[in-house]
């Protein structure tokens, strides 16, 4: 049976040729580590790191590639980030759609004399953001928000939390990991100060890369999380304040971020637009099939929005009276279907959808998938809700 | 001009073939994440992570592989841990042999109430035990000590500093960067209550992996530095507490976890003697032909210990009276022998050494090195050193 993988959310996949070829070549021709050696095969790859924070850099509209910081996962990001920089009595505004990268940390900070404030978006996901005023208090520092909920692709508006940030002298961190590859983002026009994002969903690297990028004088307002050797001032043992070796300790995934540099480049050859356009019409197509489905069966419905409107390609579903954990297995087993079913590490999220603590099957499209793949993925859904699916069926 | 890598104390290279391939084979065949997924191919990558922490915890003595947490390098692994388990009013003891990922984290818990003394270390990088004991304070609570020198290869008595610590109800923490996969190292017999490793040198791993070891009453004792979704208890915003998800939230770093795995397999099939042994063998011989090159020119010698004994397979040579990084550039260039120079972000050690500032010309045998190359190295620095090589000479 081929499996049809519709959990791009969690990891691309498949992904460029061009990224495991790259790693490969890294792996078996060059190997060496960067920074800290005097020969040319350590300077080529030295190059490939500095044109992968270049490429990073334009996408996001950083201000200068060297603010551009590698970690191992948008989650360390978010920690160096928000450790790095609220202090005890500082106060936080987030979505109530965050996922627990950046919920977990805040809650380790409350421990610590930090505050935070969840503005609650509506039951689809969406936030007004008139709702944000209310919530300001005279310690508010800073607004932290995801830019498309990971359970149902709602997207925040960002562009407008930036403005009001801007216009209230708050800083302001978004986590792009739903959105980096696939969705404008422009950290100027958008006032953006630290943006998160992960490698290996719209980036189309590998597991294993990440990074985040800063605002040239946000450099100074974040205390390196992490330090230690960086092949930089190697006379001191104190943290070089300069960039990008404030946030870089230690030997950087190489063969990851090659893979990550040849992942830009196919979607600078691609292009995001071309990308998401793809996305977004075979996730109409999902939708337009739910609610058939949904009339004909009852047994199915979209949490989160239902259209087009204001959404990336990632879709929730709720199977009324039965266990969406089943449904899930048996797409998998039965039919081929990979999803994702839970509550996708973001329990506030649920909560705010109202699929707390059952739980929903998140169906994510990407580049790879087809129409075809959409029609089977519904065929095998409408089978197990009329009951003729599932094992031995 | 073949080249001639002599700088595996940097990262290991090549690796064994089985590793590459690993990391191709997941990146274009396997790809979706675990924990979080509910379909076969992700149980199958799940069970490569899970045999993975078994066999590094078979090779390290630790008490149960729930206790293996993999990081992004071992700068990481020593920042949870040191950061983790260490409070204000805490006193720690180190070598003065420490490398950067050691220091500058302390330096950095220095500005928070921690204190540290460092215990001195012999000019050879060697460390008498009996010296720990007077560096004893009221508030001493633990001891964090490098196996081996990333300088001059010099072993630190583990196993004795182990059952000091055990005499004195101190808490142990070995940094293995430079022996893991060389050198016999059990946490049980040794005493060790936390040991911060490397994927990436001897274990011939890809960069981007590494972790730690806890035993488990360490567990509650340290607190996690970085916190997310770890894909359990999905419905609570809490820091799980059980292992190993205690410390590692977000996406884990597969393709380079299932490369690891493919060099622990590789290193359990060769055995760690046989490769301690060809890393001597060639240590050894290089020794000897410095010797020589020392009586005839004067130009060089060893910092460090000048003999096999109590040491790794990596030699740092000072070059009296030339600049060592115009020797290592020479050495690249035109005899395409490639080292490390500088100051290997551990200025402790080169200060113990007595060759801070100017630092040293670091070579460092690995697996794949042959006596012909330790030979070629030799007759290449004979070459600079009788002023016959260099540039177009």
């Amino acid at each position: 049976m081929p499996s049809i993988y519709l959990d791009n959310a969690s990891t691309t996949f498949p992904k460029p040729q061009a990224v495991p070829d790259a790693m490969y070549r890294f792996m078996t021709q060059v190997g060496s580590n960067i920074n800290r050696g005097g020969y040319a095969r350590a300077y080529d790859t030295e190059e490939t790191v500095y044109e992968t924070r270049q490429l990073l850099c334009g996408l996001f509209g950083g201000q200068d590639c060297r603010q551009v910081i590698f970690t191992k996962n948008v989650t360390e990001s978010l920690n160096l980030l928000l450790k790095g920089f609220l202090r005890s009595g500082d106060h936080v505004l987030v979505s109530s759609m965050e996922h627990n990268a950046v919920m977990r940390p805040l809650v380790q900070l409350e421990a610590r004399g930090v505050a935070f404030t969840r503005v609650p978006c509506a039951g689809d996901g969406s936030l007004s953001v008139e709702r944000l005023a209310a919530c300001l208090t005279d310690r508010t520092r800073a607004v932290v928000m995801t830019h498309a909920s990971n359970v149902c692709g709602t997207l925040l508006p960002i562009e407008a939390v930036g403005e009001f940030c801007r216009a209230h002298a708050l800083r302001f961190f978004v986590d792009a990991a739903q959105t980096a590859g696939v969705w404008p983002i422009d950290m100027e026009r958008m006032h953006i100060d630290a943006l998160a994002f992960t490698g290996h969903k719209g980036l189309l690297g590998p597991q294993g890369t990440g990074g985040f990028l800063l605002r040239e004088d946000m450099v100074p307002l974040v205390e390196p999380l992490l330090s230690g050797g960086t092949g930089s001032l190697s006379h001191t043992e104190r943290v070089p304040d300069f960039m990008p070796d404030r946030f870089e300790p230690g030997t950087l995934n190489l063969p990851g971020i090659v893979g990550l540099h040849a992942g830009l480049l196919w979607l600078r050859e691609t292009g995001i637009d071309a990308v998401r356009a793809h996305e977004l019409q075979l996730t109409e197509r999902f939708l337009a099939g739910v609610r058939v489905l949904r009339e004909k069966t009852g047994g199915v419905c979209v949490s989160g929005r239902e259209d087009l409107c204001g959404r990336t390609g990632v879709v929730s579903l709720r199977t009324p009276g039965r266990d969406p954990a089943q449904v899930a297995y048996a797409l998998a087993e039965d039919y081929g279907v990979l999803t994702r079913v839970g509550l996708h590490c973001a329990p506030s999220a649920h909560r705010t959808l109202g699929t707390y603590p059952t739980g929903t099957i998140r169906f994510s499209f990407g580049w790879w998938n087809t129409a075809d793949e959409v029609d089977a993925a519904l065929r095998a859904l409408e089978r197990l809700l009329e009951g003729r699916g599932g094992h031995g069926a």
